[in-house]
């Protein structure tokens, strides 16, 4: 087998050919046919995440075939297509992961190889009406938009929700979510294209937030918002709460802008606003998730595809945010 | 009627004569023998409240007697004794008030006086078991503690729950509600002293927020907490991001301490926390308290009282927050 592999932060991945993998009783061996990028690789290959350990072969999203399965596994076998789950060990609450959660791509290898293996409890079916590129590109993101539109935003029909710096994957999938469950979307960029974009796969109306003046314009046109979903924090993050409806709610899966320099705790406590923080999804997530995708027929807006070699120019497009939606590694030939 | 009116911010409430009250056909008027402060009231007094209109009587709190009913109120009658919602107009939704909601004592006349006017549905029986300083001192502080502790919080027997700024009137009734549910709680305090007297009321820990490595001692001693009750937010409000449980939630009624200096997004996303706002409570959430209170035959701490005409010595108390519970008004003779 061959893996793209992090042998020291911030050093270029390196292809290395390795044993192949054989199943524990328990496990499956999968051949990777397509991979997708999340942020969280690129982190890690800055040392920009807790805990890392090298030698490792990032990865947390793949879709590909089984190869073989362990003695105790009678449900799938050889030839089976798949999707991986990537958050292990989450636990048997299904509000909060455990402390043995981790993510599939560090410590444990991941899918930026042509070879993984993975607890059979990880493993799902790839839905059908999506292509190898599309089913590699659902699951960390779609698990992330899916718990935190769903199952911690609890977003309804007719309701408003803004998305905040479209273009990642995970606000892509929440943009795609949101208008499947029949919301009034808005979203928000640094990039009047993406704006543009986004209006193919479900938005309505967009900002963006580089302009002054933008939440002001917001609120005439669209109004306050029912629910927020948000990955950045950052300076302006006060501006959320401003536009946020009396009642409303805002969920946070991330803060890559870093914390609010400021925090209008005064304004979450008079408008009664929740603030939830959501990380990836619980096993009851993952399930429910593929289940919305299959009846609403929801295709992953991918953004383009490297081969595995080109992983570093992959992680290169994503440092500079220049993608809207999923960023693809093809890993096997695509048949 | 007398009342103590507020005819200029930063200016001494006045005790002035007015004609006694009648009420509309919806309406009823009481006559009041006792009231209790809140820090609301002190906040208008220094003007730093939205929206201050003068002359006005303040006070939010009060219990008394019925004196007349308008012709539309059949179910009330001259001498039953009552306590007052003062959340006005909340309607009707149970998650959020109204843009119309307002609280008694500003811009409605309020409690600091001999006789009160109010409509028929903010009236309700005095808990039976209550005296009349007790039963002055529930309403606004009642509420706002059973929504902030059971209707936002959730709180369920055998959970952790730390209320922060014991002394306060809503502190003081958050933790009684809490270790009545069964909760393990653990109070904050700058005053040794109030710590020492939380016990008394349900408290089994304590710890003066002014030392420092109070945070580590609470988690070596008692763990993280499922719930955080908080009104003061300030400076350092990331050690309760730090101190809540992975799932925990903190709820926010208040921010006396001004907003957070910095917000940790990043951990409210990776424990999955929630951070919720309350204000006061719905109409369901008074008949709720006043239903729990009744059951659980709780009775409100009550720091000592004044008579009306030292209404000015007790706004003096409070805003030194020397109080540990509530601050009452004797406004008529209590026989």
């Amino acid at each position: 087998m061959k893996a793209q592999v992090l042998n020291a932060i911030k050093q270029p991945l390196n292809m290395e050919h390795h044993d192949d993998l054989s199943p524990d009783n328990s496990e499956v061996v999968i051949e990777i046919v397509a991979a997708a990028l999340n942020r969280r690789d690129y982190w890690i290959t800055q040392g920009m995440y807790p805990g890392i350990g090298t030698p490792v072969t990032l990865g947390s999203d793949g879709a590909g075939r089984v190869v073989s399965c362990g003695s105790d596994v009678s449900d799938l076998a050889a030839g089976d297509e798949v999707i991986i789950n990537p958050g292990w060990r989450w636990g048997d609450n299904p509000m909060v992961q455990d402390e043995a959660f981790r993510i599939l791509g560090m410590p444990d290898n991941g899918t930026f190889a042509t070879q993984l293996v993975a607890p059979r409890e990880q493993v799902y079916p790839k839905p059908p009406h999506l292509n190898w590129h599309e089913a590699s590109a659902l699951p960390l993101a779609g698990v992330t938009a899916y718990r935190a539109v769903i199952t911690q935003g609890k977003l309804s029909r007719g309701e408003r929700c803004l998305v905040t710096g479209i273009g990642g994957g995970v606000a892509t999938f929440a943009v795609q979510f949101a208008a499947a469950l029949g919301a009034e979307v808005t979203v928000t960029s640094s990039s009047d294209e993406k704006i543009a974009n986004a209006e193919r796969f479900g938005a309505t109306a967009g900002f963006n937030y580089t302009q002054d003046g933008w939440t002001q314009q917001a609120r005439d046109r669209i109004g306050e918002f029912d629910l927020i979903i948000d990955g950045a924090g950052g300076a302006d993050y006060n501006q959320l709460v401003d536009l946020a409806a009396f009642g409303g709610r805002i969920v946070n899966y991330g803060a890559t802008a870093g914390p609010p320099a400021k925090f209008d705790l005064f304004k979450l406590f008079w408008k009664q606003l929740k603030l939830t923080g959501s990380t990836m999804g619980s096993p009851q997530d993952f399930q429910s998730m593929l289940d919305f995708v299959n009846e609403h027929q929801i295709r992953p807006v991918v953004d383009g595809a490297y081969p595995l070699e080109g992983v570093n120019e992959a992680l290169d497009r994503m440092k500079n945010s220049k993608q809207l939606g999923k960023i693809i590694l093809e890993v096997s030939s695509i048949g």
